[in-house]
């Protein structure tokens, strides 16, 4: 294998069309085009940028999608709407049209057997390795948020249980944890972006291990929880005691449609819900709110209130109001996500990685959610990586 | 000396009927006749009582103060605004009129030499620490600010240079540095709660390290400038460009009366600058005002607007509220500085103790402003005292 | 009958020791005892002063309460709380309790029939006049609200219909028109501060306007709903085009944990919603939650976010935080509105008094919403009530 | 003289290439060309509309600017900023050309007589309003705000005094006042967009009510002001006392360059203050800030903080934050004025037109600052117009 500073590497997006996808391709293709620049990637900052990381010239873009249109025409919807400067989406049309001939059709629950679906993503994603020559491909989940999974059913326990269950034409995984099972049958470590179960299920999480593939999750920290795990350590530390932290999300898109479903919310309510709790040591009373509004389209505006207590039972508030574009805050983490895996996988990890927890809401395989912490856990990380040196 | 957890420490409030003085006296008191708990009380958290801190039942209570008044009437007024339970106010009436009974007259500037006015407080504190039997008497200022000390006047550069002068019927010193000055002679450690020179003056830094004595400071770090530093690691570590930090404080009390005095700001605005600049690594455009608004009394309102720019150059931003009461907030920040800075004493340790710069503004010792950086430089500083063990 | 100006005036409270009773309570009393101003009431503005309105010395209290306790020790807890200075609760004390011996026990739904329950409620209206020798006695339902009214049964459609229900033993009475209906029975105007369906049920208001007897409602307008009708006509009149309009309410306090019930949040939620629409001409989109959340007592903090177009297009937006003691809002309202339904009732008026509609949130016998405008109508209709004379 | 309905009606801007005429012009064009609507057009309601006002398409532009450049690149510059969709630039950048061909040169203070600029001046509206047939030309001041005039001085008195300080050499105008003059010598009437002195000075209102020509002003309520006339009524009319009001107001752009300075600022901050204290009828506390944040653009954010006392001295507060566009809030009302003020003279009115209030900051011939009044006013003066019939 190549040294990990010059590999190529694939990313292979499920929901290659939404907007987290489109907005991350038009990135890298502004990027390497030299009409952007880095701002908002974390592995550009020399303490990420050292362990040693794919260039951004050589990753090669593919992926699934379920819905009709084109990369360029989403481009075009998102220039409208303030996420991509409106001369991008035009420069990059053609490059952008390139693209798209790489994307094939995605799973749709219902249609044929999900042992002949596995198989068949599977395949596309052996041919796209093969066919751009690629040292490793990275699947990206950034598809429509889905339902919690069912608690424990026997089939998703362990790989040898799911394998029989597939075998008898069963239909055992959840949308996202069928992307998953066919990443790690064809050797591509995995990146959860979204609250969906994809491969945190048991036996999926057992099959990473026993394949040598790292993966990182789940549900991208971008925007009111991200300042929730900077807020809740300094009430901590300071010895303020919060009584209540009433949150509101308000955002349009398609996530947004997504989320209107109380059912598919509920996926993302708790993965919010985690890391306050975690921090501060007890529960803490407020509502959690996610409205579709869909004049707000990609923008989300959040709303937070925070009312605490301190020396002498005296009452206090604070209040912010979040007014983020969330694919613009989302797609430099998936590029610094891509090339952070494929550094796993170079160096030979397994599973989750916690040290990537500094992106996720719902970190894998750790408890730790302030981000200072995550944060110095990374740098750790990094530095690890940069003394493993360069080859895989 | 005894042992630092039976220790009986005195502290020595330079306006010691100041709101922040009397909600600190108030507090303590309540604490021990055990009608409030430990709420904001950073010496609490076991990871820093870890330290082998002074007991909270050994504290004895003094100051200087200019004002007339009593401190019983003090904590009428600040429980009238909300600051104190009112039935605290009542129910320790008694028991602040003997503190009070231990607040000797402040220095006036231009009433006499300076020498003749660092000679009697020396001597105050000298017979406070004799009259109550303590091992170590802490001189705290939470005075009100003053303006800036002029750049390098010859008299300040060095200890000799300084006591020169004094004997010359000079009056170099700042207000705050006068106070710093006798604090030193006389054996007491200093916490500079304030943003005024105080022990910053090089000669009086100097004098410190030559006697042996800890201090700390400056500028307690208790409202908007705490959320700025742990917000703008956020933005740096998600390399998410600040464009510019707009920042408003709305105050009452006297602290506002006092800063409405531009000279009197300066030493803040300055203080409360330092951070952002340094946590950011780049300058950041925006104003920083501080507004006396008598109406909102010992109560701040803050208010700031973060502009940043993430991804392809998409402008965001994020604003938030702060409603706190500055002196409930500062109060137990008071007490956990007097218990450190005698630990540090006791230690051993002299000149500015740079792990305490969790509590500060404008940190003496350390560049440091981060604040979750701040905490690990703290909790690792008393794990060490924890390990060099109780006595001294 | 005596002149307005001079008149004997009693209140009659449906919830009694709620906090809104509890705190008009305390207030007429306090004012009466020169210990309080007019702060918050409208009816002393010299425009609705003008109307000739009962002295505030005259007014007796009493009413309804299924709830224990004493009205003093809800003072005391309002006052903990923050809604009314400590002092007054201690000082009003025993006049508190004199007030407590005229609350008499409440209507428990399902303990026997309607009919004797309002016989009862009739009968206490009636000994209440007798015995304090009152001119005029205003029912004001400032009970906990109730779900809404289930739409048209036959029992509730005429005054009819609905005493031959009542007399077969049925209980087609929602608990709010219960207390509605025998006011009306016995010569009591009414006051309908709560969403519940009180008068408006079709029966009710027949029998009101045949008795002759005016009444007022429904759902005082005392906070975020309040704002919204003044902001709306600023975006219609200045012919921006509103987008979305999002709303949340973060309320604690029993009126808090009523609502944290869906069912009888429906009847706030419907009220609140009405305005917009009404002013703004078309549907508006965006959430509108009310939220339980305990420790905020008897204070809401209420956020809105309103998104809308200018000229070309453009997407602007506005967004107010509303920090507000629910019942303080309350309290002086309910003092307007006893003397001013008192009032209507001198002039001979009957029915819903329309010009009243500035003080509720779906305002009876009126569709105007915008403030300003029930402002204008309030005046002029307290303008005719001068011109018609003091006498009734 | 024509119908108003069908009259051909000149717009002359002074600051013709500032963002307010750059984006007027655009809109104008816009409209005409089918490519946007109304929005934010006053006078495309029906209660205005009622009045018979000059048509969009018989609209002709022109006007007075010292800056270099063009106006289609400053469309662009305001379309990159947000201001303006960039298809309406591309596709009107033909048209902008041919405006910006009758863009004259605008007076330089220093450059030449006062006398000899204002002749010049004049010619040239002369010559616009033959060349183009127009039945009336409106000369519009957007240009930069200047600083207060200074107080009184004799030649500023009447217009006697000003012709002859002209006479002899002197430059006692102004600049905004020297256009107001020369407009006013050759028979066309004023708007007066900015705070600057323009037609307030009293020679130059003496000679319009002289010369028999109408105008309006002064200095454009589009946003922060706007929300305060009509907050301070509710609060006024509800009997709740304002304690302070705090305001914030963070704009980059042409106009936030020129309020930096703080000369110019003090028009500004004067006009702004003006509203609070008429409507709550008492001096008001609270800062007043207008900062310049340059990376903001031509988007304005501010941030008003209200604290308020309820019934018993309860403190409540209010807070609001407005994220406007200027230039796309100026821009429409700049086309009602036109034409508003066209028909005033169409009606033979002459002097300060009051009803015009609703439109200002500081509105000229009128005390009344609450906006609903001043709504119901000028839909008044639109009937009576309307009664008046469409022929002048
Ligand atoms: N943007 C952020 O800040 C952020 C943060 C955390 C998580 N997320 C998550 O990322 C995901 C993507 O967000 P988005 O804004 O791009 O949403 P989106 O709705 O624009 O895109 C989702 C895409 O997934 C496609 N899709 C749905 N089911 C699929 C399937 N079975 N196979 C293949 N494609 C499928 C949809 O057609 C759509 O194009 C969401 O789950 C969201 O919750 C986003
Ligand atoms: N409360 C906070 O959160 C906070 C945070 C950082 C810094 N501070 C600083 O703490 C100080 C105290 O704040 P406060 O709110 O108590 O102010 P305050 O005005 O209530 O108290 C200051 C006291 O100092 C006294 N004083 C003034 N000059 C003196 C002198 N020469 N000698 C002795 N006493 C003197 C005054 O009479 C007054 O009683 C201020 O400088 C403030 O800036 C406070
Ligand atoms: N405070 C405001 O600003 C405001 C504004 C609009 C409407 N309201 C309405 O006013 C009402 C009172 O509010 P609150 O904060 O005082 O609530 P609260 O819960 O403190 O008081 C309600 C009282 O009604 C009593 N009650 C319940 N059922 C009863 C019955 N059948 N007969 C007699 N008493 C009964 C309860 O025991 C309680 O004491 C609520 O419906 C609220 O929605 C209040
Ligand atoms: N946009 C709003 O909401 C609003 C509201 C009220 C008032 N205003 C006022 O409108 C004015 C214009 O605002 P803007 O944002 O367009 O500012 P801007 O700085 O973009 O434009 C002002 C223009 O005036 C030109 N100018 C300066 N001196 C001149 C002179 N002597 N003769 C001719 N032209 C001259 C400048 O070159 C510039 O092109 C300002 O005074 C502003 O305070 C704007
Ligand atoms: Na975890
Ligand atoms: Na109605």
């Amino acid at each position: 294998m190549s040294d990990s500073t010059t590999q190529r590497t694939g990313v292979w997006f499920v929901g290659a069309r939404g907007s987290v996808a489109t907005t991350t391709t038009v990135g890298l293709l502004a990027i390497r085009a030299g009409l952007a620049g880095h701002t908002g990637m974390v592995s550009e900052l020399p303490q990420v940028a050292a362990a040693g990381l794919a260039p951004l010239d050589r990753i090669v873009v593919g992926g699934h999608e379920v819905a009709d249109g084109s990369l360029a025409k989403r481009a075009e919807e998102l220039s409208a709407g303030g996420v991509i400067p409106p001369a991008l989406a035009q420069v990059l049309a053609s490059e952008l049209t390139a693209v798209d001939e790489r994307i094939r059709p995605g799973v749709v629950a219902g249609h044929g057997s999900q042992r002949s679906a596995a198989d068949r993503v599977a395949a596309d994603l052996r041919a796209f390795r093969t066919e751009h020559d690629l040292d490793s491909v990275v699947v990206v989940d950034v598809s429509s948020t889905e339902p919690p999974a069912p608690e424990g059913p026997a089939a998703l326990r362990t790989p040898e249980a799911l394998e029989a269950a597939l075998d008898a034409g069963e239909a055992p995984l959840p949308g996202s944890s069928l992307y998953a099972y066919a990443a790690f049958r064809s050797g591509c470590p995995f990146v959860a972006f979204t609250p969906s179960p994809g491969p945190r299920v048991p036996a999926l999480a057992a099959l990473a291990t026993a394949a040598g593939l790292p993966w990182a999750g789940s549900d991208a920290k971008t925007g009111e929880t991200l300042v929730k795990t900077v807020l809740a350590p300094m009430f901590a530390t300071r010895a303020l005691k919060v009584r209540s932290w009433s949150s509101v999300n308000l955002l349009g898109g398609g996530d947004g449609q997504t989320l209107a479903d109380p059912d598919n919310a509920a996926s993302k309510t708790a993965t919010k819900a985690h890391g306050l709790e975690a921090i501060l040591g007890h529960a803490v009373d407020g509502p959690l709110h996610i409205d579709f509004v869909p004049d707000l389209g990609d923008w989300k505006t959040a709303w937070d209130m925070v009312s605490f207590e301190g020396f002498l039972g005296t009452r206090m508030s604070m209040q912010f109001t979040w007014s983020g574009c969330d694919s613009s805050l989302a797609a430099p983490l998936v590029l610094d996500l891509v090339r952070l895996v494929s550094r796993a996988q170079s160096l030979g990890l397994r599973g989750p990685v916690p040290e990537l927890g500094f992106f996720f809401k719902d970190p894998a395989g750790s408890d730790v959610h302030a981000l200072s912490s995550q944060w110095e856990a990374l740098v750790a990380w990094c530095a690890r990586a940069a003394a493993a040196g360069g080859s895989a």
